[in-house]
């Protein structure tokens, strides 16, 4: 269960719309993400926020045989939060992380990004010593 | 997108065996935990690892109107991890994600756990001044 877990908030994404408030389209770009980076889905899930205008965000997670994406659009506010963890039990997956969260923040284009980086798993870690 | 990220590893779990390696019984908890804490699940996924000897593991997502739960279990080492992000977009939600959490904790019975919280979002708030 050691890994490391990307986490992000992007603000004024410059993309087409469409990849905020659509479902499938977030979905579409996601699971690329995940794929071209080398990870493995096993699953995904996605859902369409409707409001009384039409589409008005989604939220999706991606399963992993390393562990998951999470994504949450604010479209009426360009916004967009990312989770992605990884952990590095049969070998380190952190260069194909930092390969999907490059792709994702390509896509999403954002004019401003806060992001923060987690150690998962730090007791496994330190109680048996071979980086699971 | 403000809100509250509850982050959790678990080790040395007590509870039935079946809760860490069998993929239905993780996802009826995850869901039992989500909507008896007032938390409005739109969607879920769940994937069953199977090694040589039987089911060897799950991991899954339950996605929420306030975001996310994902869940992934290690049954060789007891393990699992946890992560419950409730944004406060329409109103505070805090108190709901504390109740998930106590009742997944109460489920797998962890001997040791750590935890970390992270407060998301912080830049609309700064930006909004609104809380969303």
């Amino acid at each position: 269960m050691h890994g490391l877990h990307l986490i992000a908030e992007l603000y004024d994404c410059r993309c087409a719309e469409r990849l905020l408030a659509d479902a499938q389209t977030l979905q579409d770009l996601c699971l690329a993400a995940c794929t071209a980076a080398g990870l493995t889905p096993v699953g995904f899930v996605f859902h369409q926020f409707d409001g009384a205008l039409g589409p008005a965000g989604a939220t999706g997670a991606v399963i992993l045989a390393e562990s998951h994406l999470a994504v949450h659009t604010w479209p009426e506010h360009g916004a967009v939060t990312l989770d992605l963890y990884v952990c590095n039990f049969s070998h380190n997956n952190t260069i194909a992380a930092r390969a999907a969260a490059r792709r994702l923040l390509a896509g999403f284009a954002p004019g401003r990004i806060v992001e923060r980086e987690l150690e998962r798993g730090l007791y496994t870690l330190a109680a048996a010593g071979d980086g699971d």
